[in-house]
């Protein structure tokens, strides 16, 4: 690392651009530096982020307080709708609130006092330990876009998904340090038989990847087949007494928890595994196009199935959930990377704290069809809200696009790049003696540069964020090597790593029993689409 | 508005992507909705944007102690060079400092009280009152990039910019609501010689726009030449009193400030117009490699700064400023939208609220070659934390491209597209009874949607941001336009801007004899590239 002195300071012609400024003086090392660098070992890779930094909070106690008493109003006086599912009312009946058909009407202080008994946070469990999750308190996860029927890539256009895009996709995740999940219906992959599929989409998670992942929520035994295969992958035992599985439950709002999501739920949280209870919301349809109403119906809905997963289960580890968005009063069409939901996102943030479970929301979400400047837009201003406002479960924190109809392979790797930056912002500013660099300052002196100081010597390797995605080249560099913008350079990176893949080790007696236990089950009825 | 009941929700096909979601049903009244829309007036622009949510803090009152005590060794210990200028050298000796050579030592806490006379906040006129600006507080206001030598459009590509190009900026700023400030050098118009050219760029922010704007720094007589035009265009007692320019001072980090930027800067602080004393860090060149190095060096050179406006003229409005970016331990290269210069932002702002001056820092910064998802997502990566952390004046808010060497067009309607959103997000959460929307909860009820409650009637236009750039459209309704990406859509716009662009009215005798003016002095010297 000696080669720091001499590195140049290419392209600071952009300081003079500022008015004034002035070019570094560069020797001739900086090509060895270069060539340093790219041999260093990679980095250790955290399972997560833990904040060393504040959270943003937008709402007053005042606003608290008034959104918290809607909510009740809107749990006892409206109700929420438990469908299709006897049990459920039965339970909700027992625990006191007033059921009328399928109307739930829920008691002011039932549901948040019901909530107590779920964990603040929880850990998941993944097949490698040093991959596990601890969900809750200051931690963020990061897991990859959930649910897209098409994928798209620079080379081949946009399509429907295959189980191999599936586990290309999962195989990418593994290998970006940045997702620390591997997250649960990265595509759906349509050649498979819809009640089937499930099974292969679990197992691409547990073979192609060692990080936790997310179960099959569509239907209550999909849910229990996910069990069942965590526990050959697991031990039965361990499965018992662990959580290694975290599934998404969306409400159907406004208002409305069918009996589909029901079912999967109560099959998590009997197996003592977590369930994302979500309020799947475009504000303007699903809710009032008003931030403020859309924080007290997202909170009722979230609380009352919070609540639920506690009758079924008291103790079961349970995530409140918001998805959140808006719509084109123009058109209808489902909205991005605008204000509005950004402030849903700080507002349910600071109500899922008040409340003392785990929140899941946020991601890289845009409505671009292309991996273009709208859609990095988009995305950055629902990634920043997400962990500036302390989001600690961040599906489709990667390769979102078109509102979530499109995997796209290559803004996974851009998004991933992005989510790279977030330990370093979330770990606050060093303030050590090292930190405070009064030596260097001293060093250098008025007029000089700090390239080559003692300081930045010893502190060369990790300095600054190292983006996999930006070029900094040369104006003349990037047009002698075609022009090509961040979309399409993402689409040769792409190739590499997938040419590259390792898979982790798994057990051959484990891999075989899972083979096994899918092929019976597989066998055992008839493929279906429905 | 009546039609707003039966409006289609389009494409929320997305919403079963994530594992559940509904449809909304639609009547057939969409497209009377969309015609009725595109109808309504444009919104009343605002002058500037009042911040009603917090600012995001990064740092704790421990290290803010500790760098402002690092700052105050510096300008003790180490000193700060005030370079070609005796008077400068006098004034500091005058006011306690001890001068060694040009090295100015400041014993500890002189710079601060200095900085005492320093206004919090001032007003800066635009030749439109309606468009005058308050500069500090709560306050955010916007202006263009400032510097480049090159433009790009997508049809020309990359070149030299020319004072028509200077023009078209200017005009185009002058056409974006979201945009507050015509700012200063939008480019350089590199057709004209060097020490003629701020004729034409302080005539053309007078002429083709009636926003507040900034003046020449390159040269004492050339910032005696805009208070002079400013004079014809004011009056000269208005300017005698009243700040009507604000102008760019760059310390040439680390630690000096040298003698043009000192000369233009008590030029305009004897005029009591506004100063923005600036450090210019690309951190790990110009200062240390981290955060709270750079932190206590900016404000040594920012507060040195302030202090000597106030040695001149006590009371000059001055601003704080922060150009903080990082380089390529690779390469060299200035990088963009990375974590640690998104800390000193945050930190500085701090400091500056601490010192209680305007603070200037972000911008839209990127350095991409060209508008893709690169440039986007670097750009709101300096964005949010320029507004979450509360700066008062944003230079590069818009049009900043390939680290600040090219004007983009095309760049500039996108991010004025994302200032756009700003005025929602940091207006806050509307609590009253019409933002808690119960009504509307209580009306649709459960299951239901709310498209056409009377809530959503009442609420239409003014519900949810609404987007210059972004294309909601469907997929198959952007493949049957060309798939065409933000970039190029927005090459579109630019072209049916400019030529829609219609000119404030200025006074006839006004601008003859800024013309006069220009022409005599323009006489009285010959050109000169210097």
């Amino acid at each position: 690392m000696a080669a720091a002195p001499d590195l140049e300071v290419t392209g600071t012609e952009a300081a003079p651009a500022e008015g004034r400024g002035r070019r570094g003086r560069g020797g001739g090392g900086g090509r060895e530096a270069r060539r340093a660098l790219r041999a260093r070992p990679s980095q250790v890779q955290a399972p997560y982020i833990t904040r060393n930094v504040p959270v943003y909070e937008i709402l007053s106690e005042e606003a608290l307080e008034i959104i918290e008493a809607n909510a009740d109003t809107i749990m006892e006086e409206i109700g929420i709708e438990f469908q299709d599912d006897e049990e459920a009312l039965a339970l909700w009946r027992d625990a006191g609130a007033d059921v009328r058909g399928t109307r739930v009407h829920i008691p002011r202080g039932l549901a948040r006092k019901l909530a107590e008994t779920a964990p603040s946070s929880f850990t998941q469990h993944a097949r490698n330990p040093a991959r596990s999750v601890e969900v809750g308190g200051k931690n963020t996860i990061f897991a990859p876009v959930y649910g897209p029927p098409f994928v798209s890539d620079v080379d081949g256009g946009r399509r429907y998904a295959t189980i191999e895009d599936f586990q290309n996709f999962v195989k990418l995740t593994y290998m970006l340090p940045s997702l620390h999940h591997s997250g649960g219906t990265v595509c759906e992959p349509v050649d498979l038989p819809v009640n089937k599929r499930h099974f292969d989409m679990v197992y691409a998670h547990m073979k192609y990847s060692d990080k936790p992942f997310m179960g099959s929520v569509t239907a209550p035994e999909r849910a229990q087949d996910t069990v069942d295969m965590a526990k050959i992958l697991f031990g039965a035992e361990f499965v018992e007494n662990n959580t290694v599985c975290t599934s998404l439950i969306n409400a159907n709002s406004p208002m409305v928890w069918d009996g589909t999501m029901l079912g999967a739920l109560k099959t998590y949280a009997r197996n003592n595994q977590a369930c994302i209870t979500t309020p799947f919301i475009l504000a303007g349809a699903m809710s009032p196009v008003t931030v403020a109403g859309t924080l007290a119906q997202t909170l009722a809905e979230a609380m009352a199935g919070i609540a639920f997963t506690q009758l079924v289960r008291p103790g079961a580890p349970v995530i409140f959930g918001s998805f959140a968005s808006s719509i084109s009063m123009q058109s209808g069409a489902p909205t991005f990377g605008t204000p509005e939901p950004a402030m849903v996102l700080y507002g349910c943030a600071q109500l899922a704290r008040r409340l003392g479970v785990p929140f899941r929301s946020g991601g890289s979400l845009c409505g671009s069809k292309s991996p273009d400047a709208q859609a990095a837009y988009e995305s950055a201003q629902t990634l920043n809200p997400t962990v500036m406002g302390g989001v600690n479960f961040v599906l489709h924190a990667a390769g979102w696009l078109e509102g979530g109809l499109v995997a796209s392979y290559e803004k996974l790797l851009m998004d991933a790049d992005q989510l790279a930056m977030m330990p370093t912002l979330l770990g606050g500013v060093d303030i050590t003696e090292n930190g405070q660099a009064m030596d260097a300052i001293r060093e250098v002196g008025p007029g000089k540069h700090f390239l080559g100081c003692a300081h930045t010597q010893a502190n060369f390797e990790t300095a600054f964020f190292r983006s996999q995605v930006a070029d900094n080249n040369t104006y003349e560099q990037w047009a002698a090597e075609g022009s090509r913008d961040a979309y399409t350079r993402m689409g040769d990176r792409v190739k590499t790593m997938l040419a590259e893949y390792q898979a982790p080790e798994i057990d051959p007696a484990m891999d075989e029993a899972l083979v096994e236990f899918m092929a019976k089950r597989k066998a055992s009825f008839p493929d279906s689409n429905i």
